[in-house]
Formats: C-alpha cells, structure tokens, sequence
C-alpha cells in the first residue's frame, strides 16, 4: 500500500447560509483545497453527504458536483454514513490513492440544512426507523439515555457535561469559519432550554449549511506541491448496530474505540502520541465518550477531564481547537473532512491564535448516529 | 495495484416484495454471495443504494446492513451515485482490495421502491433539482428527449426500438430472479400506453424492490476458495453534467464512452473481445445508445442492430441475457452489482438455458441518471 498525504484543504463558513445553494457551497469549499494543494489534476472524487434527498430533494450530487466544480468527466462518488460520512468519504479517497489507481484525488463533504425541510425528522433516519424513528425518539432524545447512562455509571455531572459546551465556545470564537461566536458559562447551559432532559439547549450542535474538502495524494506529488508533508499514518472504522437497544453499553462508544484500534495500530502511535484531536461532539456528552473511548482520557473521567481543562488549548491534549460541531456547526455530511481540515491546519503550524505549539501528530475521529458507524484517522507532519 | 477477483455473487428476486423489507432483502443476497464465496472473513462492506432516505426514510444503511448480516464491526460504506450506486459500489470495494488494505470486501447493492414512497418523484432527484425536477420534468421525459433526437440523427425507427424490449423480455423468461416473465411483441410495445412520446409503457424498466451483492477479494483468497477464477481486469467510472440542457448531444452517452475507455485502457480489451454484456437499459433507447458508446456496434447502428439480432442470445454480441433492467427489474441501487452477478455467472457457465457458450470475458455497464455518471466494469475467466 501506498503512502497518502494530504496537501489541500478548504472550507466555507458554517452558518445558516441562505444565500447559498448546496452546489455553490461545495465548489467554494473545493476550489479553496485545490488552490491550497497547488494540484493541477485531479483524478477521482469522494463527497460525503447524509441526506441531500430529504434536505434539498437532490441525490445523484456526485456527477452534479463534478460538473459544477468543472471537473467532469473525472469519476465521482458520493458516501453516506450518516454523520460520519466525510470520514466514510475520506477513507475512500485514501484507498484509491493507496491503491496507486490515483495520484491526486479530492474528498469533500457538505450538507444544506436549513432551507426548509424537517431537520430533525431527516435527521432520525440516521437512527433504527423501524425500531427508534417510527417510534418518535430523536437524536437529542437518543443521546439524553446516553448522557443519563454514563452520569449513573461514572458519576459525571452536569456540570462536567456543560464545560464542553463552555470550552468549545471558547474555542470557536477563534475560528473565523464558525457558526457560533459567542462566549458562555457553565450557569447558562444549565439554564438554556430543557431538549431532552438531561440535556438542554447549549448542549446541542447547532443546524447548519456549509461544505469542506481536502486533497489527498501519493507522496511524489505531496512532495511535487512544495506544501507541508501531512502523511496520513492511521486509518480506522468501524461499524455497530445503529439502534441503542442493541448495545450492550449505553455509557460507552465500543464503534470508536474498535475504529481508533485500528488506527492507532496501522501508525504504530497511541493516544498519548497525539498532540491536537478532534473529535465528534454532535452533544456535550458525545465528547466525553469520544475522548473516553479514543483512550485520550481514561474511562469514566471524560467529564473531570474537561473540568480539569485537560482537553483545553492549554492543557494536555487540547480538543476540539476549531470549536468542535458545537461552535464551529455541523453540516452533517461536511463535518468529518472540517475536522480533517482542522487537523492539517493545526499540522501545518497555520492556525493562528488556536495554534497548538508544536503539534505534530493530530487525530480525527468522527461519528454516524448514535455511534452506528465511526471512522478515526491519525495525520503527521513529516 | 493489485489482482481482484469476484469469488461469489448473491441476487434476490427483483419484484414487488412487499412481504420483505429492506434490510431483509439485502441480508438474503449477501448471505447467499458470502456463501457462494464460501469466504469465512470480511474486511469491509460498500452498499450501493440510491435513495432508501426518499423511499423508506432510513439512512446510515450501512451500519444498520452490517449489524443485521451480523457482521459488524466490520467497517460499511454506503454509495449513492443514482442508479450508478451499485457499480459505484463495486469500483470502491475494487479499490479497498487492489490497495492490499483488505483481502476480502463485500460490494452489494438494495433499493425497497414499492412500499408507498412517490417514486416517480423520488427518481427525480436524480435529475438536476434546480434545472430539471423542480419544472415537473421526469426520466421517462428526459429520455424521450434522448429517443427523439436518436430518431432525428439516427433514422432509428420505433420499431427498432422497441425491439430492445422484445428481446431482453425474451431473456428475462430464462431468468428466475427476473420481475417480469411475458413474452410481447413489437406490436404491443407500440399498443402499449404512451408515457412520454415517443416512449411508451413497455419501452420502461420496471419500479422494483430487490438487493444483489458480489465478494471481491485477493488472489490469494481467491485461488484458496476453490472457485473459479473471474479476474477484475478494467474498471472505469465518469461522470458528466446530469441535466441534459448541458450536453452537447442529446442522442450519444458521452459518460458511457469515457468510462469505456478507461476499462477496455486498463484491461488491453476492446469491444471485439467483449463476449457477454450486462448494460443498462432503464429505457430501451438507453441499451441501443449504451451499445453504441461501448462500441459493441457502430455509432447510430444500435437500433438496427438490435432488428438484426446482434445483441440476441445467439447473435454476435449477447447483451443483457438476465432480461436487462426491462424484465429482470429495476431496484436501482441494486442494478449495477445485479449486472455484474449475470456477468460472473456466465463466465462461469452456470447460467442455465441462457448461457453463452464459450463466454471468457464479459462487461457490465451501469449508469446514473439520463448519463450524468457511469461505470464499465471487465471481468475475465482465467
């Protein structure tokens, strides 16, 4: 198998981005990555996005993207995995490059949420329909038993799970691309709307439009570009039943921890190599059980962790430096490519004031539903 | 890059299956083609599937397919690219095996489209939303427009036309799996209700529910399961503008010629080598402008060609001896791996009372749209 790099990344602002149609968001994201990476081909196509059918009644965007973006004949293909179709979309761009059909080959993700259609219905077709969603459960209501479930087992409080909130707040006002740039407390997400008890407003990432993209490619071209050399070192996924009912442990994410497994095991790297992480924080809680099954933090201290600022851009291993889906927004289908994005940025030494000094390995782990599917992937600067 | 074979194929019945769902379907034929393979591992999973969101409100297909054919947490991807999803599918697994990430990969493909959704409307997400869809045109209409200027460039005729379906129809009765076992007529094609002028009833594939699957793996792999060798030897995909204003001509599929070109560049092929051909006909003009741009027979002999018996079982060039789209069915996201199961099965020589004697190397051509993405695939017997 082949070495891959990544050599480009763009992104547009998150937001409810009434201006702009889904085509226009994805050519400006992917344009950006292609002049980023300095590539003068390309060679295939990957887009991630979750439910382009429901939001804007539009599948069959590969070929609609290509052709807008200017690209067509080149093959394109889009990947759905729910939430974690960018990561999805990402390890299949690295095959094809590995695979050396492929020299230079763009994985993007977006997703237009806000023009009108039933968010949150489109959204629970990410969960078991026959089982959860014809029932009438949620995504909130979904991570509200989870949430509930590691405060009984780990004694996590409410106040643990609200300092994510607070700390990727913190992060997202450095981060020109996010949807919120707004600074709070502990004391208002305790007191924003009640969702789905225990979790209320500010516990949720926001609804949002957007798009992103990267440029992978082998390492004569990566070396060719005259850019950093970020060499993707890890790449892992995983799948798990997608409906609660089934899980053995509602306090846990076992598809994270076999996706990171996987990962931390192609790059010979283990969590405690990992310098910068993002990570999949659809709700506060998601955090914590992320970095708790990344091995970041060790289980069931995911909530003191945060409270002890260790995922802060000034503690151990800073999380979440772009803000996270919960400051930064979360298109669904473009979220795993932004994380990637953030990663090469943070790598690159370019990410300004949310710079880690010195960060040389990052990690980015994104999720699908309620933990059905994950992917994690591990980058270094060379 | 390295070998990939297919060591097994798996194919519901395609049909109006309203005593299965979705998931049961695809369970059925990949079990059957895990079986047939007689494979005790997989590494990964890719699920071609156009639109379950729009037909059955379920996304993140690909966990919820994993976890109910009982193999997660092996890593799953779904892959929409219209009704190019399943060919989609297969270049993806192609690629996670040729880049020696993975020795065994599973490419399948299911669509449930009779369960109460408006299909019609759902199939038009496939066409351009902004462009198309939204001002009410449909693909029986896009593909009028193809048939129309056909006839105009061409001199095909009606009849010829209807002849496709005269002869996938005569296949589809030797077929088990096949949706619609009646022998007709040119008369009563031409008798049968118009749809959208020049295209009538009978000129339509069928709406279908059905799911296929086929196993990819290493040589390795493949010379321990004892079955015959069916090598990978051309892959190619394109994609091109998918609303048909944009195109410089109506009457040729320019997408279908490019991605030829790459399978027959890759395998040292060409259309004279071909033995057997699964292309995709959702119209019959599709399959007599599908033939063309593979180069099975000259450009504007397609129509003329199928009156002389060329594409016939035991004519020159046998296409579509599982019945096509026309009579095997339609569940779109299953088509293209449907496609390559008749091709597998022929080059194996169990296809029963329609198979090509002698069949060594056999093409499968699945396409998304009114030709807005494609994908040819070369299998050869070794």
């Amino acid at each position: 198998m082949r070495d891959v790099y990544v050599i480009g990344g763009g992104l547009t602002r998150f937001g409810e981005l009434w201006e702009h149609s889904l085509r226009d968001l994805f050519v400006q994201a992917a344009t950006d990555a292609i002049r980023d990476a300095r590539a003068d081909r390309l060679d295939g196509m990957y887009i991630g996005c979750m439910s382009s059918g429901l939001f804007v009644e539009q599948e069959h965007l590969s070929s609609l993207l290509a052709d807008y973006l200017g690209v067509a004949p080149v093959p394109a293909v889009r990947v759905e995995s729910a939430c974690a179709s960018g990561g999805m979309a990402f390890r299949s761009a690295f095959f094809e490059v590995a695979s050396g059909a492929s020299e230079v080959v763009l994985a993007g993700g977006v997703e237009k949420m806000t023009d009108g259609a039933d968010v949150t219905r489109a959204l629970a077709t990410a969960s078991d329909q026959e089982y959860e969603a014809s029932q009438g459960i949620t995504f909130p209501g979904l991570y509200a038993m989870m949430a509930r479930s590691h405060m009984q087992q780990h004694g996590t409080t409410r106040e643990e799970i609200a300092s994510v909130a607070v700390k990727n707040h913190e992060n997202g006002l450095l981060n020109p691309h996010a949807q919120i740039h707004a600074r709070i407390t502990i004391d208002q997400v305790l007191a924003s709307a009640r969702v789905a008890d225990p979790l209320r407003l500010l516990d949720c990432s926001p609804i949002s439009d957007g798009a992103s993209a990267v440029v992978l490619a082998s390492e004569a071209v990566a070396r060719r570009s005259g850019r950093a050399l970020i060499k993707v070192i890890g790449v892992g996924a995983a799948t798990d039943a997608i409906a609660l009912h089934a899980r053995s442990d509602l306090a846990g994410l076992e598809v994270v921890a076999r996706a990171a497994a996987k990962a931390y095991a192609m790059s010979g790297k283990g969590p405690r190599d990992v310098n910068v992480a993002e990570v999949h924080d659809c709700f506060t809680i998601a955090e914590i059980m992320a970095t708790e099954a990344l091995g970041l933090v060790s289980r069931g201290r995911g909530g003191a962790a945060v409270r002890a600022g260790e995922p802060s851009r000034e503690g151990r291993i800073p999380v979440n430096t772009s803000g996270g889906l919960k400051a930064k927004g979360h298109p669904v289908g473009a979220t795993g490519i932004a994380q990637i994005v953030e990663v090469v940025t943070q790598l690159r030494g370019e990410a300004d004031k949310r710079q880690i000094k010195g960060a040389r390995i990052g990690l980015a782990q994104n999720m699908g539903g309620s933990g059905g599917s994950a992917t994690v992937h591990i980058l270094e600067a060379i």
